[in-house]
């Protein structure tokens, strides 16, 4: 039978237990107290190396994690940074039930189904988009304190819960396709604020160079860069320019290693507070809006008694 | 010389001094203390009747507003509710300066500009949205302090920024035009949640038909109704359609004065009370950012020593 108590997890985690570790990922999902009690214990070892890589659906992501996941662990690391076993999460926050979303990624990905040295998990949104932000930076830090020196996110898009997630990473890759510069151009603020490579998969299909060239338009008009995202091409489906990929992705471990890392985990410790505390002011303003407190304090409003500067005021000083 | 008192403007503006009203509604927008102490006077009148517009830009909602003032002000009042006077607030969240706003409004509605009976007023962002959540129920609120019995309020398209602004109307008029079914059907919920009237304006254009039936059909899927949204056409340039949009929003006050504007009055406190809270605690969070106990917190936790949920918590219990 399969603990239930953190800490026996973590000690099973830690010593291969896939049951385990997904137990784990599960309680920081289901956020309460769960959720902080794995944390009190993941955040004490530091964050894996974490690449993320979005974009649309349908820009061939799973595929091209596929065959990184495969030469990641053929190289037996990126860098400096070995691996023997690859940590991946896949996230959609379009699709609230995750069923669809698991067995999708999974059969996906069967190449590494029955592989030790992959661990892949769909991580669910259960209606709560906020609950991602959280959770995702938790389960990578699980990750990490159970020996993952390397994880993989897989996010759809780059909305406001992609920028969340591009920012428990520590490189992100945008993917995308021939012929969708036009959608790019209309990201392009959201794109620029996540993208350390851009790659441009299906590269086998007719526009390659005027996706490139919208690229490189966009990018002239944002910068200087210490770090000018490569815009690089590949064929997933055959692994054409995986390699290439790999390789960009460890030049840019390799600069933030050479300076920028500690301030990045820096800012990502920054924001995962900030998280932390927004999430717990809106749990303190939806229990005050349970309460008889409140309740009485509209009644004023109502009754041109009060206004509401004051009303809160008094509420948040009692609550 | 003006004074800068809340109370001495106040009472200014209630004898029908605009330069005070005009003061008062700037404190309100430029939020801090000066936005409270306005708001502890004003809240203790009840709201004007408001009706609010609503439609994206190019719509025509500045030219109906135009002749519906004309309209309301020729029948002395809507409905039961008689007014001798307007106010109406102009909001575009689109635009962060008001400097075009206001021309803008203040040309098209050139025909009141020397009428003492209207009161004519863009409200500007300063590049924050949030703000005009707050500002514009809080300005709606100074108007029915000085005597305005029924207020418009004219703002873009229907984002978020709408339905808060929305949320202060009594009677929400939706103003679309021939042609743009599609552009409805992307904005359904928002719709659905804001709209009491639809208008097609610019009626004698093709579409007007489709337009409907799209309309319609929306309205289909939604439901059941206590008020069904009444489909109006309208050509606001020749004023055709004018006097049946007052109809309808007469009815509408009267449906609701016959036994739902106390529970819509509660909802609008609510929502204005929640706000107010939201905002405080931003204001919190972006206090704590700034301290030194965040700069220890962050310390902890990029030294592995505490994890976000800890940290929040005690900076929060120190707060």
């Amino acid at each position: 039978m399969i603990a239930r108590d953190p800490v026996e997890l973590m000690a099973g985690a830690a010593t291969g237990s896939r049951t385990a570790l997904a137990r784990l990922i599960t309680y920081v999902e289901s956020g309460g107290e769960r959720q902080r009690e794995v944390a009190a214990l993941a955040y004490r070892t530091a964050a894996p190396y974490v690449v993320g890589l979005t974009g649309p659906p349908g820009a061939g992501k799973s595929t091209l994690t596929d065959t990184l996941i495969a030469a990641l662990l053929a190289r037996g690391g990126l860098g400096a940074i070995s691996c023997k076993e690859v940590g991946v999460l896949c996230v959609d926050p379009s699709s609230p039930f995750s069923g669809g979303a698991i067995l999708g990624d999974r059969i996906r990905m069967q190449s590494h189904a029955t592989n030790d040295a992959v661990f892949i998990r769909s991580m669910a949104t259960r209606g709560n988009l906020g609950g991602l932000s959280l959770a995702v930076p938790d389960a990578l830090r699980v990750l990490g304190a159970v020996g993952f020196a390397v994880a993989l996110v897989e996010t759809v898009g780059v909305g406001q819960m992609e920028v969340d997630v591009a920012s428990a990473a520590d490189t992100t890759v945008v993917v995308t396709n021939p012929g969708w510069g036009d959608a790019m151009q209309a990201n392009k603020a959201g794109l620029l604020e996540v993208a350390d490579i851009f790659v441009i998969n299906k590269a086998d299909r007719a526009g390659v160079a005027e996706t490139r060239r919208d690229l490189e338009q966009m990018l002239d008009l944002g910068g200087p860069y210490e770090w000018r995202p490569p815009i690089l091409e590949a064929i997933a489906t055959t692994g054409d320019g995986v390699e290439g990929l790999l390789e960009a992705i460890s030049s840019h471990a390799q600069f933030l290693a050479e300076g920028r890392l500690g301030e990045h985990r820096r800012r990502q410790a920054a924001r995962g507070l900030d998280q932390v505390i927004a999430a717990s002011l809106r749990a303190r303003v939806a229990d005050l809006a349970h309460g008889e407190a409140y309740e009485r304090a509209l009644e004023e409003i109502v009754a041109l008694r009060t206004d509401p500067y004051h009303a809160a005021e008094q509420l948040l000083s009692e609550g």
